[in-house]
């Protein structure tokens, strides 16, 4: 098998050879860092490669299954990590200037627990600054590039991560979602990505945007691949102050259930309204929503609660909260943040605390609001973004507010949403689908989504640049 | 039975001559009608006397338990309620002469529990203004008036409920405390005010102080009566977002068990610390501790976590919420409001999102310290405050800021806590013992300030203008 087809087989695929020893997880490392050497330059998905890292974990990985002591999935797979979560010893950036010499002294809780499960470590990847950036091409560490279109934005925050498992450059990832921060990039660049329910996974050791929004999860290139990354991250952890005392079943087990009968509810008339629509956008949404009908889920329309006040309730919260864990910088190192962070994050310094009440008091009248429909429906299906990737040029055009109007729902409620590639729009570029379920149903967001995705196979889907 | 010894007798022996058929509702109403005209001119407790509501009221009671329908131990009791509960038809005017035309259309979640319950409906009672204000003998409502001393502030905000209950003029009664507006009043005339756990009673249709800090809970002049009285307004609402689905248990029942081997904590250090401590509350309270030891608690010293950060979290979260609240009346009516109000409301405009954040984040780590503290004891006990009443002159001259260290603590965390007699201090003044508890275990702070009461009776001190 050559290196490419071998660094772009579904984490789980990889794992089963692992175990049954016809894959060296030596091997495996060499071989994604042979292609990170390749590729990395012009992608720039990472900002750290740790090869000797990788080295040293995949021969401790070889070493103990030879001996059987097979950990579980994720024992001497290559995985990298959005450079927003602490590694001792390593440098962590939050891909800003003002990070840019910060070495952690402990790992952040998912890493450890990635390193618990046998995880090979390559590297840390490209992020949008503070995981709330714009992206341009002069910023002080170099954007990472869309593999499907090297001039367009892979989408963020989570840009490396979507971009290293598109191009095969990493086999799983983690990233972090405040307002789609893992679902945008996943549907531009055809990848698996699933913001959890808030408080699943623990944000010890994790950069903080907005310590209320603020979700970690897994980034795959299939839905299985995801559901064995979170199986791994989940779980109470006392030093995150959200942290949720919830039971966590086998995330892997859910997948392969049918879905007939589930009630998957459609906001036709807010997508439609949506400013920026692509019309290729809509056709493969309702192509996806076919393929579900056809598996046998009921699809209806619903009315989202409060949908219309969702991005004045976001943005307040975010930024009040991102200016609070902001301001000690602000005052003495203003200089050092890249423009697309600052235009984003000072107009919060103009929000006074009662704007900031008044918007968690709309947050909770639409998170009752959202309950209610949640018991007429299993799960909202929306596209991911209104529109495909756009250029490096029409983004630093854009207005600065970010517009994503379908993920940041879900981060203000706090429901799981997951994105997978949900076809072709525009330009051949990818769309994605977003599933998003009631709190802590994460079984019925992967079963329906790994039921869509065997349906179509588009996370097969090679980014043309790499054929 | 005189008059005066039949309204200064409790709620549960009342309501027991009723069930009886003993008393008569309709003499029981008459005998308060009368004394709130006797005493009312001096006291200032009552802001609406409803007469023809009691007197039907009264007569609906009299003709149900007359026919067999006795609906429980409120059925026939004349009750007065803070006038910031919404009484449908009723003037409620929170205190202010913004609202002082105000006549809601329906009734609080609350007062529509008392009626269901038969309770009688004497008037609306005095409270400093939107719950918060600093009385003054020029208010524009005229402040209530401690029975134990003229020139002296009742305490407040739930003032006149407090000094209706010490001179009988209603035989239970309704507070909010927002950062102790029930205990405050409570410990200066002498009777007793239970802070439920947040969550625990409905506040619609209550006047917002802090829309996080706010509870709603009974005042009465004995344990028992506070507990009857809770029975009746606990429970689920979806109408209040932060309403909890607790379970309910029997209040009343809980009241007759031993206290032997009930752990109370003591935080000696940060109470005697506490600026304006007067030598005699502490004499107060170490004998109140010495009876509770004698009684089989387990009575030790703790150290409270964060508790000299409460006065900067309580305010911030307090100022802002209210800002938030008051926003429209402040633009245009802003000289309607009295000055005590305002000196307190004020500064609240100057706190940002930022500021409102950050004290949030503290108030997280507050609670986190003092669930892992109540692992360790099953009650805090405190002086309610930390000095008996300040005339009103000394009030008027005193820092804006209100100072309650001790109380405020407890709504940070939502804890219930109650605060009863507790002996007398300076100048004959009545002394508050406040003890607290785990979140929804009233069961165990009433049974042991039951047991604290049935050993020294301080409930049954008339205040000396009375007799």
């Amino acid at each position: 098998m050559s290196s490419a087809t071998l660094c772009m087989l579904p984490l789980a695929d990889l794992s089963a050879r692992i175990r049954q020893r016809s894959l060296s997880p030596v091997e495996l490392a060499e071989a994604h860092l042979a292609r990170i050497e390749q590729f990395d330059d012009e992608l720039h998905c990472y900002l750290t490669v740790t090869a000797e890292r990788a080295r040293s974990d995949a021969r401790r990985a070889e070493e103990e299954i030879a001996r059987g002591a097979w950990r579980g999935p994720l024992h001497g797979i290559p995985i990298a990590l959005k450079d927003l979560f602490d590694t001792a010893g390593l440098r962590t950036t939050a891909g800003s200037r003002v990070l840019r010499e910060r070495v952690p002294t402990r790992d952040a809780a998912v890493v450890e627990r990635l390193a618990a499960a046998g995880a090979v470590l390559l590297g840390k990847l490209t992020l949008h600054e503070f995981a709330m950036g714009s992206p341009r091409l002069d910023d002080f560490f170099p954007p990472a590039r869309n593999p499907w279109d090297l001039n367009r934005i892979p989408g963020g925050s989570s840009s490396g991560s979507a971009v290293a498992l598109a191009t095969g450059l990493c086999a799983g990832s983690l990233g972090s979602d405040t307002g789609g921060s893992i679902r945008h990039p996943a549907a531009h660049c055809a990848i698996v990505g699933l913001k959890p329910t808030y408080g699943l996974v623990s944000r010890r050791g994790a950069t903080v945007l907005s310590w209320t929004l603020d979700h970690v999860g897994p980034m795959a290139r299939t839905v299985e691949d995801a559901a064995i990354i979170l199986q791994a991250i989940a779980g109470y952890d006392p030093a995150d102050p959200a942290s949720a005392r919830a039971a966590i079943p086998d995330y892997r087990a859910a997948l392969h259930g049918a879905i007939s009968g589930v009630r998957i509810g459609v906001p036709r008339a807010y997508v439609e309204a949506t400013p920026g629509l692509e019309p290729e956008v809509l056709a493969a949404f309702d192509a996806a929503l076919e393929v579900l009908r056809q598996r046998g889920a009921e699809v209806r329309d619903v009315t989202l609660p409060m949908a219309e006040h969702a991005e004045a309730i976001l943005l307040t919260i975010l930024l009040s909260e991102a200016i609070a864990y902001h301001a000690p910088w602000l005052r003495a190192r203003r200089h050092e943040y890249g423009q697309g962070f600052s235009v984003r994050l000072l107009p919060g310094l103009f929000f006074t605390a009662a704007d900031y009440v008044q918007a968690q008091r709309g947050r909770r009248l639409l998170c009752r609001g959202m309950e209610e429909l949640m018991t007429e429906v299993d799960l909202i299906a929306t596209p991911t973004m209104p529109r495909t990737a756009p250029t490096f040029a029409e983004e630093a055009a854009a207005s600065p507010i970010p517009r994503s109007p379908f993920t940041r729902l879900f981060n203000i409620t706090g429901q799981p949403s997951i994105s997978v590639p949900g076809g072709l729009g525009r330009h051949g570029l990818p769309v994605g689908l977003m599933l998003s379920g009631r709190a802590f149903d994460e079984p019925t967001v992967l079963r329906v989504a790994a039921s869509y995705e065997r349906a179509t196979e588009w996370h097969c889907r090679v980014p043309p640049l790499l054929t």
